[in-house]
Order: structure tokens, then sequence, then C-alpha cells
């Protein structure tokens, strides 16, 4: 028998009966997808069959059950994407089922041998101890390269210790994407000449399926100072490609667009955690953006936490990687961030910086706040 | 002024000025993303920034309002990516919006040329006319290649006109892909040979993100008759780079694993109509594969029809695509679909036939049947 993970899911039910049915169904939809009574004998029944390893009310009171249910290594075939397929591939489609958790294996591991760098190696990259990292993005679209390499360079003057492309940033002829690419780290470069700083430009890499991985590579021959993907737009082992190879040595943040209807509703896709935590760390995300609580989206306190617990946890192998909350993050928040947080975390702050007469000064404020 | 292409909305709200509030906020979200009170004047304003068009009650009776908000081309550079994150990127985490319809411009429309083939190719390719066409999978995970390739053989002798890899076959150990491909490309022809007919086989693509686009190649070079791809997973853009690539020639079958949740919840994604027919056939697809209503899954027969009717509705470029519905199709259920679906349908039907005595009888009683 090959070693097993196993995925923990929780299933709408109205009685255990039903559950079980629910989870033995899942069980088969995610492996050998045929009619339990033509499964195979042998290899097939034995190993590639999904198996229900435990069944228990919800602990968080919802009206249902949680299944843990074990794969085989064998199934995977040493695929990240198959990985994924195995565990919610059809049964994403089937309403009242949640991804809770997914425990990997020795083997699972191995595919995924995580980030490179980690929330340690971003704060190393960085120059700075155990710190909150902070992080802008220069914006918006239909701004000139020479006005957003100004954002940029302002930022970095002002103490941010990285600074990324709105992920709407793309190659719009207005600031093609070479252009902005060479515009934004000389910016920086000068802004790090004149403050002695470390501050790294963070690219949002996106483009034709075949040339993603190249636009990558041309980033970090330019001089960023890491990339940003968005893997539900992208493709799923975009950032795992990446992080694997050997050549590629930046760091990995990957921006949530286009994955909300995964972690949104309460009645299908995945757990906050296990989307944003177990499985972006598996991926070799180094930096993880999500919507933080109390902003324009409407995640909450607990789930965001969760998040960054899920960023921080032993995992037996991939390295702790940094939660990085944005989306309507001002200056008021800071201590409640800092008190839900803690310093493993990296602020995501724009638009409330651009609302101030001076960005540098905004930015030396805000790095004085968070460390004060 | 660039032209504009536009996006329909639903928003859950308790009353139109909610609505329109967020409606408004939709239109900051997805283009500039930072407070209405710093957008710049000028081109980011007037070009960049969305534009809310039209609000009106929900004419299907949900609680809340239909916004048509139209965007620019320009904020697209060129980008598929960037489209789908313009449509719904960071919108998409916010629950009670869901994107019920999408307009292309004629921009978006040379960026996205459609399929190659469609369904009059897919039929041509069978050599059949305006009848149904007919799928079949091998499966499941597991059997060895010889076992997968001697169903594949029965499947095209018994008169299916593509059969394709379960979504779960992978490059397992038990059956490496490539040798799969062989040998059951090899399987199919003969077949063929006995029968006449002119089955193709179909491989499911996934692997590494630098690997995936030569694999459909590699395909391709094989001698398969079409490929498979899970855009959820591998990424929303190879679709539309093979179906754009002069010298790939395959039709192109899509896999709904992953994609779940952007569909199933009413409070978040998409529409089937949008998710399944619009963005597919934007994305290049030939035939799109989703679960039937009836089955297994939890569609309905208005939604699976409201695909249906996206896959062949004139869109003023792409051609007409088929769907191709699946997940728990039997032998009964043949009247009811014909009457459903009519001839412009891809059944796909695989479990119930390996639950028949003789796999080559099953599939020409289901040929009869569908064609009768």
């Amino acid at each position: 028998m090959a070693p097993r993970f196993s995925v923990t899911y929780y299933i709408r039910a109205a009685d255990a009966a039903e559950a079980k049915a629910r989870a033995l169904d899942i069980a088969l939809e995610q492996t050998v997808e045929i009619p339990r009574d033509v499964v195979p004998k042998g290899y097939v029944e034995d190993e590639i069959l999904g198996k229900l390893e435990t069944l228990t009310e919800d602990p968080a009171g919802r009206p249902g059950f949680l299944a843990t249910i074990s794969y085989s290594d064998d199934d995977v075939g040493g695929d990240f994407l198959q990985l994924l397929n195995v565990i919610f591939g059809n049964s994403s489609i089937k309403p009242g089922l949640k991804v809770e958790d997914i425990a990997p294996s020795p083997g699972i591991l191995a595919l995924c041998p995580g980030p490179r760098h980690g929330i340690a190696g971003l704060r190393a990259r960085a120059g700075i101890g155990e710190n909150p990292l902070l992080m802008s993005a220069i914006k918006p679209v239909g701004l000139s390269t020479a006005e957003l390499a100004r954002r940029a360079h302002d930022f970095a003057l002002g103490g941010m210790h990285y600074v990324k492309d709105d992920h709407g940033l793309v190659d719009q002829k207005n600031s093609p994407f070479d252009e902005r690419l060479r515009a934004c780290i000389d910016a920086v470069g000068e802004a790090n000449a004149k403050s002695g700083g470390r501050t790294g430009f963070v690219p949002n890499v996106t483009g034709p399926a075949d040339a993603i991985i190249d636009r990558a590579r041309q980033a970090q021959a330019a001089g960023a100072g890491a990339v940003m993907i968005a893997p539900a737009l992208a493709g799923y082992d975009v950032v795992r490609t990446l992080a694997a190879a050997p050549d590629f040595t930046l760091p990995i943040v990957t921006h949530p667009a286009f994955c909300g209807a995964n972690v949104v509703s309460a009645d299908c896709g995945f757990s906050h955690r296990a989307y944003f935590g177990t499985l972006h760390r598996l991926m070799g995300a180094d930096a993880v953006i999500y919507p933080n609580f109390g902003g324009r989206f409407g995640f909450t306190r607990e789930e965001c936490l969760s998040i960054a617990d899920a960023c921080a946890v032993g995992m037996g192998g991939p390295k702790a990687i940094v939660a990085a909350p944005g989306g309507g993050m001002t200056f008021e928040r800071v201590p409640e961030m800092r008190e839900a947080y803690g310093n493993d975390v990296m602020y995501l702050i724009g638009g409330a910086l651009l609302q101030q007469p001076n960005l540098v000064d905004a930015c030396r404020r805000l790095v004085a706040a968070v460390n004060g």
C-alpha cells in the first residue's frame, strides 16, 4: 500500500446516515467516479478508492458532519493539479460540501516542497528583524509608467518593504509590462540609494499560458524583489512550478483575484484556513494576500486569524509563510491589527496612503505606527 | 474613447439605493481599486473607471437588482486573465454578487477568437450529420494501460464518437500518460479499422504549468482526436492559448473539475449560462462538460438548458460550441434528454455503460436510442 493523505470535509446533512452516504459518495466521486458495484476488486478498490476514516458531528455547530477521507499517493501521480482534483474536483460541484482541512502525506510534501523563502526569507531580504512586513501597491490602472514609477519611489522612500503592481496592471498600452518593470525597479533602487533601505519591487505576473513562467523569469533577470501571481486565474500549478524551479529564486506573493467563490459561500468551496493557508503553502507562496476583516470585504476576524495560523503552524516540511491582509486598511486600524496579528504579518496598505497629501510622509507615519 | 464591453451582475440588496451603492463599488473595485476621491481626473476617471449603465430590479424575482457595468477595452490590455480579473477579480470575494451575463466588445472578440471547430467541426471530424454527438470516458484510475485501452477500443467499436480519459487519469505509475496515449490511440484506431468509424481519442491534458501546453502538442503529434483540459485547475488561459495557436489544430473539450464554487452558490460566482456558456466559448472550448440535471449533481433543467443556449446563441464571432452534459446519465434518461436538448448536444455517458455485461453492445444500444 502507498502512503495516504487525508482531507476533512464539512458535509451538510440532516443526520449521520445521510452524512455517511454523502461521505462514501465523495470517496467514490473523487477517485474512481464509477458506480460502486463496478469498482474493480484488488488494487482499484483497495488502494485507489477513497476511504472514509472518521465521521463526527460538526464541532462548530453547523447543520452537518465532518468526514475525513484518505486517498492514496498513487492516485496523485506526481501531478499537483491532480492533487487538487482528488481533494475537490467533481465534489466541488455538489452543494453543501466544504473542504475544511488537508493533511498531506510525506509523498505530497515531496511533490509540494513549499515556499523557497517563507516569512523569514521575506524579512531577511527586506533587512528587518522579527517585525511586521509592509507592502503597498502602485495604482490605479490608467496612470502612465512615469506616474506609477513615481509612486513606487515614494512608497519605497517612505519605508515600505515591498512595493507591488496593482493586480490590474498588466500590459496596457499606457504602461506596458516591460517598460513599467524597468522603470519601477529603477525608481525603487533610487529610493533605496537615498534611504539605505532594501525595498523590492513586485511586478504582477500574468499573460498567455505559454508566456507566464517566462515573464516571471524576466522579472527576476530585471532585478525584481518578488513576483505576484493570482493562482485562481493563472492556474494552480504556476506558483508551484516557479517555487520548485532551481533557477527561480524570487519570493512569490499570491493575489486572491477571482478566487472568491472558493471561500465566501458557507455552502461550497474551502474553509479560509485550508484555502489561503494550507493550499497556498503547499503551492509555494511566500506571502498570501487576502481581504482583512473589517474592511470592504466580508471576512470575519476569526476567519482571518485562522488563515494566519495556517500560514505558521508546523506542517512537517513547508516553511512558515506570511499572511498579507489587505483591502481597506487605514491608519486608525493599526492598533486593532497589531493586537490581532502580532508581528508575523505583512500589512498591505495602499488606498489610505494615497489619500494623504504627502505619500512619503504617510508611509513613514505608517511604519512608525506599525512598529511603535 | 476605446470601445467598451459590459458585464451584468446580480446584486443582492434590500433596495435600489443599496444596489446602486454596491454597483458603483463594483465599478471602482474592478478597475481602479482606490477610494473614489483619489481617482485621477481625465483618462483614468473617464476611460478606465467602470461605468454603471443600467440598474433594474431582478426580473427573476431574487431579492436584488441587475446592474450592467461597462469597462474599457484599454483596461484589458490584450490579456485574457485580466479580462476575467476586470469581470470579477476582487468582486468575486464579496458575497451577494453574481456575474449574470458578459457582452463582449469587438476588441474582446479579437482577443478571444473562440473555438477552432465548434459543434460543426466536432461533427465533421466524427463523420456524422446533425445528430447528437456521443462521448465516453475510460476509467477508473488504477486500471492498467492495457485494461484502459481495451475499454477505449470497445467504446469506439460500439460507436461512441469521442472516447476520453477520465479526468483523474494523469501520469500515474500504473498507466503513465505517454504509454496510455499511444495505447489508446492505437486501440481506437484498431476499432475504427473494424467499424469504418472515425472515433477520436481525447487524452486528459494536465501537468506542470511549464509542460501542459507541450503535452497538448504531444497529443496532437501522436494522433489524438481532441484534448481535454480543466480550466479551473490548469488556468483560464490554457484553452485560449491552444485554441489561438496556428499550429494547434485539435478540438478542445473542457472539464468542470474544481470549478464548482463558481456556479453552485446562489450567493457568489457566475450564472450557469455565463460560466459554462459565454466564458468557455470566449476561451475557445469546442465542447463543455457540465453536470446534467437529474443526475448526481444539483443543476436544474433550466440551468442546463441555459448553458446549451449560451453555447449556440449568436455572439458576433465565436462559433457555436456543444454542451456536453454528463454525470449519471443512464439509458432510461435518453428520451428525457432528447426532449430537453434536441440534436445539438454531446451526450457524455460512462458509468452506466460499464454496468452492462457487454460494453460494445451497450454502446450500440445507446447509439440506437439516441438516434432512434
